[in-house]
């Protein structure tokens, strides 16, 4: 894992991260004044999704051409500090397993060199209408592998 | 507008409104100590819902048989006072005026005899593909009549 | 685990478990049709919430009094079926372990003999002004400890 | 009104108005495949919670140095066309007046050329504790001033 993860989104080939800033807004907080946890799942996902558009695809086309759907089947994550309000976090995405069906992301949410949140994901490739698993299409298969 | 809105889910007619309890969770609260102020649209749209069902009828059901679904067309919101963790709420539904794909709802939150929220909500029916304004189903618009 | 569980807020002691009920709403799905992911873990703690109430304990009341704040310290989580608009679920709680600080919920959510999402949650008690960890109330700790 | 908001945070002071991005992601949308209604409400308010960062001031700074809080007062708002999964959309926020408690944005959710959602925010300026009006405090005002 990198050090210190820029908050703009960069992909550091050498470490294999990817990046993605996120603010902190009202809508993100609760009453105890800190982000209200489930909207971190929210962070790491927005972090995913741009990491697949960083590879050169998006949901509405995996959707369209390939029918192919991302769906969350399985999460573990550690709430380490909480975020603030206007604090500006960096996400990061690392692809740690890709099987042909599944694949496993770890992720943290930073701000500056403290890690707030540590996340393990776990991504599997559906059908939209039926939701039954499909492999993930090939093209996208290859820009993943190499991105490990 | 009845005097007390009870916390239950109960149908007034004399009085018009029908009135659905909710409770406020962290989710719904923001760092200022009190519900945030786009979480009132969930309530107000459960409301919209939970009076459906008294009349028979749900979203999924409507889509399926009817390829019927409301959308909020526009919104006039006041806020007057904040809720807080805790609180219960009875959030009213009235029917104000029944058009052939729109109709408008005066709703109101409210904590014991406090208003919080007054608000005007415009729902259009749309085909469920294409957004296209459709009539409302034949079957709900009698219910909807018989309701105002 | 009990077999089924009731959609009515029941204690069931012989059992060790509570269940409450939950409406899937518009504001909980997403664009692939079903319950966004990150919405569970607001139903979790609604769960959680009423759970403690009905030890005869709320958030507003544990901070004034113990200026005690509950906050989500790890997460593991199953998606095993997707939930639906419309769908009532059944959300229990079951306290798995009591620490001075901590205590760890297994919770499940349900769709009458369907387990949707099965989840356990690391929750920690800390003084609301900064974070730092503190005993359980004693008051609530007897609670706990009694439905254990 | 601009001809076409850059999606590009920037000001554009001959036009009065500030446009901040969003990107619409899973967590924006429902079962109707568009984005949520309510959501749009926390477009409005990234974005003038960026115009106000943009004239110097954040939410904890207004807080710690003048107790002053921002909420949200009453909100008339028109959805004309649905914002999609996947868009980026641009958020306008311009000031159409100033009183010493109270002032009213005009603000725009538009896709290129569309304009998808019309909206009229009042902003109250209260204290933090007691939710009580004060005056928005003067060296805003006068860089909220210089803005129209």
């Amino acid at each position: 894992m990198p050090r210190s993860i820029a908050v703009k989104p960069t992909l550091q080939p050498e470490l294999f991260a990817y990046s993605f800033p996120v603010r902190v807004y009202f809508e993100n907080t609760d009453a105890g004044g800190v982000v209200y946890h489930a909207e971190y799942f929210k962070f790491l996902e927005r972090a995913r999704t741009e990491w697949l558009r960083h590879l050169g695809f998006d949901h509405q086309a995996l959707a369209a051409n390939h029918r192919a759907v991302f769906i969350v089947s399985s999460i573990v994550a550690d709430f380490l500090k909480p975020a603030l309000l206007d604090d500006l976090l960096a996400v990061s995405v690392q692809l740690e397993s890709l099987g042909k069906v599944r694949c496993i992301f770890v992720q943290e949410v930073r701000r500056e060199d403290e890690v707030l949140v540590k996340a393990k994901v776990t991504v599997a490739c559906v059908t939209g209408e039926t939701f039954k698993p499909v492999e993930i299409p090939e093209a996208l298969r290859r820009k993943m592998e190499a991105s490990v």
